[in-house]
Protein backbone atom coordinates (compact mmCIF):
# COMPACT_ATOMS: atom_id res chain seq x y z
CA UNK A 1 0.00 0.00 0.00
CA UNK A 2 1.68 3.22 -0.99
CA UNK A 3 1.58 5.74 2.18
CA UNK A 4 0.26 9.09 2.24
CA UNK A 5 2.45 12.19 1.73
CA UNK A 6 3.86 13.44 4.82
CA UNK A 7 3.21 17.11 5.61
CA UNK A 8 5.86 18.52 8.14
CA UNK A 9 4.01 22.10 9.37
CA UNK A 10 6.57 24.96 10.22
CA UNK A 11 4.58 27.94 12.27
CA UNK A 12 6.55 30.96 14.09
CA UNK A 13 6.07 34.49 14.62
CA UNK A 14 7.39 37.18 12.25
CA UNK A 15 11.06 36.70 10.94
CA UNK A 16 11.96 33.54 13.31
CA UNK A 17 13.31 32.23 10.51
CA UNK A 18 10.94 29.52 9.63
CA UNK A 19 11.56 30.30 6.22
CA UNK A 20 14.63 30.02 6.03
CA UNK A 21 14.19 26.83 7.62
CA UNK A 22 11.44 25.53 5.16
CA UNK A 23 13.97 26.97 2.39
CA UNK A 24 17.22 24.88 3.67
CA UNK A 25 14.83 21.60 3.86
CA UNK A 26 13.64 22.03 0.39
CA UNK A 27 17.03 23.36 -1.18
CA UNK A 28 18.78 19.71 0.46
CA UNK A 29 16.39 17.72 -1.62
CA UNK A 30 15.98 19.76 -4.70
CA UNK A 31 15.80 18.21 -8.15
CA UNK A 32 14.16 14.57 -6.82
CA UNK A 33 10.53 15.85 -6.86
CA UNK A 34 9.94 14.40 -3.87
CA UNK A 35 9.83 17.38 -1.55
CA UNK A 36 7.62 20.51 -2.04
CA UNK A 37 7.22 23.92 -0.09
CA UNK A 38 3.44 25.07 -0.01
CA UNK A 39 3.09 28.73 2.35
CA UNK A 40 0.31 29.62 4.06
CA UNK A 41 1.00 33.20 2.64
CA UNK A 42 -0.18 31.83 -0.77
CA UNK A 43 -3.64 31.65 0.74
CA UNK A 44 -4.69 35.17 1.60
CA UNK A 45 -8.06 35.36 0.73
CA UNK A 46 -9.05 37.06 -2.64
CA UNK A 47 -10.20 40.56 -2.08
CA UNK A 48 -11.03 41.52 -5.79
CA UNK A 49 -14.54 42.12 -4.48
CA UNK A 50 -12.72 45.35 -2.31
CA UNK A 51 -11.46 48.40 -3.83
CA UNK A 52 -7.90 49.16 -4.09
CA UNK A 53 -7.91 51.58 -0.56
CA UNK A 54 -10.27 48.50 1.53
CA UNK A 55 -7.66 46.37 0.37
CA UNK A 56 -4.76 47.56 2.19
CA UNK A 57 -6.77 48.15 5.04
CA UNK A 58 -7.03 44.41 5.75
CA UNK A 59 -5.03 42.68 8.66
CA UNK A 60 -2.73 40.25 7.22
CA UNK A 61 -1.68 39.25 10.69
CA UNK A 62 -5.06 37.88 11.67
CA UNK A 63 -5.97 34.62 10.58
CA UNK A 64 -9.02 36.14 8.91
CA UNK A 65 -7.24 37.03 6.62
CA UNK A 66 -6.64 33.54 5.56
CA UNK A 67 -9.01 31.26 3.15
CA UNK A 68 -8.32 28.21 5.19
CA UNK A 69 -11.29 26.47 4.06
CA UNK A 70 -9.48 26.24 0.83
CA UNK A 71 -6.42 25.31 2.34
CA UNK A 72 -7.81 22.26 4.29
CA UNK A 73 -9.46 21.13 1.12
CA UNK A 74 -5.91 21.31 -0.83
CA UNK A 75 -3.43 19.97 1.75
CA UNK A 76 -6.38 16.93 2.40
CA UNK A 77 -5.80 16.07 -1.31
CA UNK A 78 -2.31 16.67 -1.47
CA UNK A 79 -2.49 13.61 1.57
CA UNK A 80 -3.73 11.59 -0.44
CA UNK A 81 -1.77 12.00 -3.55
CA UNK A 82 -4.17 14.15 -5.43
CA UNK A 83 -2.71 17.03 -7.46
CA UNK A 84 -3.63 20.50 -6.76
CA UNK A 85 -3.91 24.25 -8.70
CA UNK A 86 -2.11 26.47 -5.93
CA UNK A 87 -3.80 29.88 -5.97
CA UNK A 88 -0.96 32.12 -6.18
CA UNK A 89 -1.27 35.40 -4.35
CA UNK A 90 -0.69 38.97 -5.98
CA UNK A 91 0.94 41.42 -3.31
CA UNK A 92 0.89 44.61 -5.24
CA UNK A 93 -2.47 44.52 -5.74
CA UNK A 94 -3.00 42.90 -2.70
CA UNK A 95 -5.15 40.23 -3.65
CA UNK A 96 -5.53 36.95 -5.04
CA UNK A 97 -3.81 36.38 -9.01
CA UNK A 98 -5.16 34.98 -11.82
CA UNK A 99 -2.64 32.39 -11.85
CA UNK A 100 -2.72 28.71 -10.14
CA UNK A 101 0.66 26.64 -9.41
CA UNK A 102 -0.21 22.88 -10.33
CA UNK A 103 1.27 20.63 -7.68
CA UNK A 104 1.46 16.91 -7.99
CA UNK A 105 1.42 14.76 -5.21
CA UNK A 106 4.99 14.72 -3.90
CA UNK A 107 6.62 12.54 -0.74
CA UNK A 108 6.26 15.19 2.04
CA UNK A 109 4.93 18.95 1.61
CA UNK A 110 6.72 21.35 3.97
CA UNK A 111 3.63 23.82 4.82
CA UNK A 112 5.15 27.04 6.34
CA UNK A 113 3.56 29.87 7.72
CA UNK A 114 2.13 31.76 10.89
CA UNK A 115 -0.65 29.86 11.64
CA UNK A 116 -0.03 26.43 11.01
CA UNK A 117 -0.05 25.65 14.36
CA UNK A 118 -2.90 27.90 15.36
CA UNK A 119 -5.32 26.52 13.02
CA UNK A 120 -6.80 23.20 14.41
CA UNK A 121 -8.01 22.14 10.72
CA UNK A 122 -4.73 22.74 9.54
CA UNK A 123 -2.54 20.72 12.36
CA UNK A 124 -4.23 18.07 12.67
CA UNK A 125 -3.22 17.23 8.95
CA UNK A 126 0.46 17.85 9.64
CA UNK A 127 2.26 14.83 10.54
CA UNK A 128 5.13 16.79 12.37
CA UNK A 129 4.38 20.02 13.92
CA UNK A 130 7.15 22.68 14.60
CA UNK A 131 7.20 25.62 16.15
CA UNK A 132 10.22 28.40 15.34
CA UNK A 133 10.83 30.07 18.15
CA UNK A 134 13.29 33.01 18.57
CA UNK A 135 13.12 35.99 20.99
CA UNK A 136 11.00 38.92 19.88
CA UNK A 137 13.57 41.60 19.66
CA UNK A 138 15.71 39.57 17.46
CA UNK A 139 12.60 39.04 15.24
CA UNK A 140 12.05 43.05 15.62
CA UNK A 141 15.11 43.85 14.35
CA UNK A 142 15.51 41.39 11.56
CA UNK A 143 12.15 43.13 10.30
CA UNK A 144 13.66 46.59 10.96
CA UNK A 145 16.17 46.07 8.72
CA UNK A 146 14.07 44.15 6.33
CA UNK A 147 11.55 46.61 5.71
CA UNK A 148 13.76 49.60 5.78
CA UNK A 149 16.30 47.70 3.60
CA UNK A 150 14.56 45.86 1.24
CA UNK A 151 11.10 47.57 1.20
CA UNK A 152 12.40 51.27 1.62
CA UNK A 153 10.00 51.96 4.49
CA UNK A 154 9.82 54.60 7.05
CA UNK A 155 11.04 53.97 10.73
CA UNK A 156 7.76 55.32 11.98
CA UNK A 157 5.48 53.05 9.80
CA UNK A 158 7.44 49.41 10.86
CA UNK A 159 7.48 50.65 14.10
CA UNK A 160 3.16 51.56 14.06
CA UNK A 161 2.75 48.35 11.58
CA UNK A 162 4.58 46.45 14.44
CA UNK A 163 3.01 47.93 17.30
CA UNK A 164 -0.50 47.89 16.19
CA UNK A 165 -1.07 44.42 14.26
CA UNK A 166 2.24 42.25 14.29
CA UNK A 167 2.89 41.96 17.84
CA UNK A 168 -0.65 41.93 19.00
CA UNK A 169 -1.73 38.87 16.72
CA UNK A 170 1.58 36.82 17.69
CA UNK A 171 0.64 37.45 21.37
CA UNK A 172 -2.85 36.26 20.89
CA UNK A 173 -2.78 33.24 18.42
CA UNK A 174 0.81 32.41 17.50
CA UNK A 175 2.84 32.02 20.08
CA UNK A 176 -0.43 30.18 22.15
CA UNK A 177 -0.20 28.08 19.71
CA UNK A 178 3.88 27.01 20.60
CA UNK A 179 2.12 24.44 22.82
CA UNK A 180 0.90 22.72 19.97
CA UNK A 181 4.60 22.18 18.82
CA UNK A 182 6.23 18.21 18.51
CA UNK A 183 9.44 20.18 18.03
CA UNK A 184 10.54 23.38 19.11
CA UNK A 185 13.27 25.17 17.08
CA UNK A 186 14.94 28.09 18.49
CA UNK A 187 16.28 30.34 15.36
CA UNK A 188 15.22 28.10 12.45
CA UNK A 189 17.11 28.04 9.67
CA UNK A 190 19.91 29.47 11.38
CA UNK A 191 20.06 26.00 13.33
CA UNK A 192 21.91 23.42 11.67
CA UNK A 193 21.28 20.87 14.21
CA UNK A 194 17.61 20.95 14.03
CA UNK A 195 18.03 20.87 10.21
CA UNK A 196 20.16 18.39 9.92
CA UNK A 197 17.74 16.58 12.17
CA UNK A 198 14.89 17.07 10.21
CA UNK A 199 16.61 16.07 6.75
CA UNK A 200 17.48 12.78 8.43
CA UNK A 201 14.28 11.98 9.46
CA UNK A 202 13.07 13.29 5.24
CA UNK A 203 15.90 11.21 4.11
CA UNK A 204 14.21 8.20 6.03
CA UNK A 205 10.48 9.25 4.95
CA UNK A 206 11.29 8.75 1.15
CA UNK A 207 13.48 5.80 1.41
CA UNK A 208 10.88 4.03 3.06
CA UNK A 209 8.14 5.01 0.50
CA UNK A 210 10.89 4.03 -2.08
CA UNK A 211 10.92 0.68 -0.76
CA UNK A 212 6.95 -0.19 -0.24
CA UNK B 1 39.34 7.28 10.22
CA UNK B 2 36.90 6.20 12.92
CA UNK B 3 34.64 9.14 13.56
CA UNK B 4 34.37 10.21 17.12
CA UNK B 5 31.21 9.09 19.52
CA UNK B 6 28.09 11.35 19.01
CA UNK B 7 27.03 12.58 21.94
CA UNK B 8 23.42 13.30 23.00
CA UNK B 9 22.76 15.75 25.48
CA UNK B 10 19.11 15.73 26.60
CA UNK B 11 18.06 18.62 29.87
CA UNK B 12 15.17 19.77 31.66
CA UNK B 13 13.85 20.25 35.03
CA UNK B 14 12.20 17.58 37.48
CA UNK B 15 9.49 15.52 36.49
CA UNK B 16 9.98 16.89 32.73
CA UNK B 17 10.23 13.32 30.78
CA UNK B 18 13.61 13.18 30.25
CA UNK B 19 14.82 10.29 32.23
CA UNK B 20 11.55 8.46 29.97
CA UNK B 21 13.00 10.23 27.06
CA UNK B 22 16.40 8.55 26.99
CA UNK B 23 14.72 5.41 28.21
CA UNK B 24 13.21 5.12 25.10
CA UNK B 25 15.50 5.94 22.51
CA UNK B 26 18.21 3.87 24.62
CA UNK B 27 15.81 0.91 24.12
CA UNK B 28 14.83 1.02 20.72
CA UNK B 29 18.96 0.03 20.42
CA UNK B 30 19.23 -2.19 23.37
CA UNK B 31 21.04 -5.52 22.59
CA UNK B 32 23.22 -3.96 19.82
CA UNK B 33 25.97 -2.18 22.28
CA UNK B 34 26.11 0.86 20.16
CA UNK B 35 24.02 2.80 22.54
CA UNK B 36 24.74 4.01 26.19
CA UNK B 37 22.86 6.19 28.62
CA UNK B 38 25.23 8.29 31.55
CA UNK B 39 23.38 10.19 34.27
CA UNK B 40 24.10 13.06 35.00
CA UNK B 41 23.20 12.22 38.63
CA UNK B 42 25.89 9.51 38.60
CA UNK B 43 28.21 12.33 39.67
CA UNK B 44 27.05 13.74 42.49
CA UNK B 45 30.14 14.35 44.47
CA UNK B 46 31.69 11.86 46.99
CA UNK B 47 30.71 12.91 50.32
CA UNK B 48 32.45 10.12 52.42
CA UNK B 49 34.47 12.63 54.24
CA UNK B 50 31.34 14.14 55.77
CA UNK B 51 28.83 12.86 58.48
CA UNK B 52 25.48 11.10 57.48
CA UNK B 53 23.97 14.27 58.85
CA UNK B 54 25.94 16.42 57.00
CA UNK B 55 25.10 14.67 53.32
CA UNK B 56 21.23 14.81 54.29
CA UNK B 57 22.01 18.74 54.07
CA UNK B 58 23.64 19.20 51.12
CA UNK B 59 21.40 20.58 48.13
CA UNK B 60 21.39 18.25 45.24
CA UNK B 61 19.65 20.41 43.10
CA UNK B 62 22.54 23.01 42.57
CA UNK B 63 25.11 22.40 40.28
CA UNK B 64 27.81 22.50 43.31
CA UNK B 65 26.74 19.48 43.84
CA UNK B 66 27.89 17.51 41.06
CA UNK B 67 31.45 16.44 40.49
CA UNK B 68 31.59 18.02 37.27
CA UNK B 69 35.36 17.96 36.42
CA UNK B 70 35.08 14.40 36.57
CA UNK B 71 32.61 13.98 34.24
CA UNK B 72 33.58 16.37 31.87
CA UNK B 73 37.07 14.19 31.82
CA UNK B 74 34.94 10.61 31.59
CA UNK B 75 32.66 12.45 28.60
CA UNK B 76 35.92 13.54 26.77
CA UNK B 77 37.50 9.78 27.42
CA UNK B 78 33.85 8.09 25.83
CA UNK B 79 34.07 10.74 23.02
CA UNK B 80 37.37 9.33 22.03
CA UNK B 81 36.00 5.93 21.97
CA UNK B 82 38.19 5.25 25.47
CA UNK B 83 36.54 3.29 28.50
CA UNK B 84 35.62 4.82 31.82
CA UNK B 85 34.88 3.55 35.14
CA UNK B 86 31.83 5.12 35.77
CA UNK B 87 30.96 6.00 39.63
CA UNK B 88 28.21 5.32 40.98
CA UNK B 89 25.72 6.78 43.61
CA UNK B 90 24.50 5.38 46.80
CA UNK B 91 21.19 6.80 47.57
CA UNK B 92 20.68 5.27 50.77
CA UNK B 93 24.27 5.75 52.46
CA UNK B 94 24.33 9.51 50.40
CA UNK B 95 27.71 9.40 48.76
CA UNK B 96 29.60 7.31 46.01
CA UNK B 97 29.44 4.20 45.63
CA UNK B 98 32.74 1.84 46.04
CA UNK B 99 31.27 0.40 43.14
CA UNK B 100 31.63 1.44 39.85
CA UNK B 101 30.77 0.42 36.08
CA UNK B 102 32.79 0.37 33.05
CA UNK B 103 31.33 1.58 30.34
CA UNK B 104 33.45 1.30 26.52
CA UNK B 105 33.30 3.47 23.54
CA UNK B 106 29.95 3.46 22.39
CA UNK B 107 28.37 4.58 18.86
CA UNK B 108 26.12 7.35 21.02
CA UNK B 109 26.18 8.69 24.68
CA UNK B 110 22.81 9.64 25.93
CA UNK B 111 23.95 12.01 28.43
CA UNK B 112 20.72 13.10 30.68
CA UNK B 113 20.32 14.95 33.67
CA UNK B 114 18.82 18.67 34.80
CA UNK B 115 21.69 20.53 34.21
CA UNK B 116 23.35 19.03 30.99
CA UNK B 117 22.89 22.48 29.06
CA UNK B 118 23.66 24.71 32.30
CA UNK B 119 27.33 23.66 32.57
CA UNK B 120 29.36 25.06 29.74
CA UNK B 121 31.81 22.42 29.60
CA UNK B 122 29.46 19.68 29.35
CA UNK B 123 27.53 21.28 26.75
CA UNK B 124 30.25 21.72 24.74
CA UNK B 125 30.81 17.97 24.50
CA UNK B 126 27.83 17.25 23.43
CA UNK B 127 26.71 17.34 19.43
CA UNK B 128 22.73 17.13 19.85
CA UNK B 129 21.62 19.66 22.73
CA UNK B 130 17.99 18.73 24.06
CA UNK B 131 15.57 20.38 26.57
CA UNK B 132 12.61 18.63 27.33
CA UNK B 133 10.03 21.39 28.32
CA UNK B 134 7.09 21.06 30.56
CA UNK B 135 4.72 23.17 32.32
CA UNK B 136 5.70 23.29 36.15
CA UNK B 137 2.75 22.42 37.14
CA UNK B 138 3.04 19.06 35.47
CA UNK B 139 6.02 18.61 36.70
CA UNK B 140 5.10 19.45 40.33
CA UNK B 141 2.23 17.15 39.92
CA UNK B 142 4.34 13.78 38.57
CA UNK B 143 6.45 14.72 41.91
CA UNK B 144 3.61 15.04 44.08
CA UNK B 145 2.35 11.47 42.95
CA UNK B 146 6.09 9.86 42.48
CA UNK B 147 6.88 11.12 46.00
CA UNK B 148 3.69 10.18 47.54
CA UNK B 149 3.56 6.63 46.38
CA UNK B 150 7.05 5.51 45.63
CA UNK B 151 8.76 7.18 48.58
CA UNK B 152 6.23 7.46 51.55
CA UNK B 153 6.97 10.88 51.86
CA UNK B 154 4.29 13.41 53.26
CA UNK B 155 2.77 16.41 51.48
CA UNK B 156 4.29 18.53 53.66
CA UNK B 157 7.83 17.64 53.39
CA UNK B 158 7.18 17.14 49.59
CA UNK B 159 6.00 20.90 49.15
CA UNK B 160 8.63 22.34 50.70
CA UNK B 161 11.47 20.62 49.42
CA UNK B 162 9.82 21.45 46.06
CA UNK B 163 9.48 25.26 46.99
CA UNK B 164 12.63 25.54 48.76
CA UNK B 165 14.97 23.97 46.24
CA UNK B 166 13.68 22.37 43.22
CA UNK B 167 11.93 25.38 42.27
CA UNK B 168 14.91 28.15 43.06
CA UNK B 169 16.91 26.08 41.33
CA UNK B 170 15.07 25.22 38.54
CA UNK B 171 14.63 29.46 37.84
CA UNK B 172 18.28 29.81 38.69
CA UNK B 173 20.01 27.39 36.74
CA UNK B 174 17.69 24.87 34.97
CA UNK B 175 15.14 27.12 32.94
CA UNK B 176 17.92 29.56 31.53
CA UNK B 177 19.59 26.59 30.24
CA UNK B 178 16.97 26.55 27.82
CA UNK B 179 18.51 28.73 25.30
CA UNK B 180 21.70 26.88 24.66
CA UNK B 181 19.10 23.71 23.05
CA UNK B 182 19.26 22.78 19.81
CA UNK B 183 16.11 21.45 20.15
CA UNK B 184 13.04 22.08 22.67
CA UNK B 185 10.90 19.09 23.18
CA UNK B 186 7.48 19.51 24.84
CA UNK B 187 7.03 16.63 27.24
CA UNK B 188 9.83 14.14 26.58
CA UNK B 189 8.97 10.46 26.65
CA UNK B 190 5.19 11.30 25.76
CA UNK B 191 6.01 12.89 22.61
CA UNK B 192 6.02 10.23 20.08
CA UNK B 193 6.90 12.47 16.95
CA UNK B 194 9.71 13.68 18.92
CA UNK B 195 11.13 10.48 19.92
CA UNK B 196 10.80 8.76 16.38
CA UNK B 197 13.03 11.53 15.11
CA UNK B 198 15.74 11.07 17.56
CA UNK B 199 16.03 7.73 16.66
CA UNK B 200 16.11 7.92 13.43
CA UNK B 201 18.55 10.19 13.37
CA UNK B 202 21.08 7.72 15.50
CA UNK B 203 19.94 4.74 13.45
CA UNK B 204 21.40 7.01 10.44
CA UNK B 205 24.77 7.85 12.99
CA UNK B 206 24.71 4.47 13.86
CA UNK B 207 24.71 3.07 9.57
CA UNK B 208 27.24 5.86 9.15
CA UNK B 209 29.62 4.44 11.89
CA UNK B 210 28.64 0.84 10.31
CA UNK B 211 30.09 2.03 6.37
CA UNK B 212 33.12 4.11 7.72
Amino acid sequence: MKQQTVIIGIAGGSASGKTSLAKQLYDYFQGNHKVKIVKQDDYYKDQSHLSYEKRVETNYDHPLAFDTDLLVEQLQKLKNGERIEKPIYDYTLHTRSQKTEVIEGRDIIILEGIFVLAEQRVRELCDILIYVDTDSDIRFIRRLKRDMEERGRSLDSICSQYLETVRPMHEQFIEPSKKFAHLIIPEGGHNQVAVDLLITKMKSIIDEKEKS
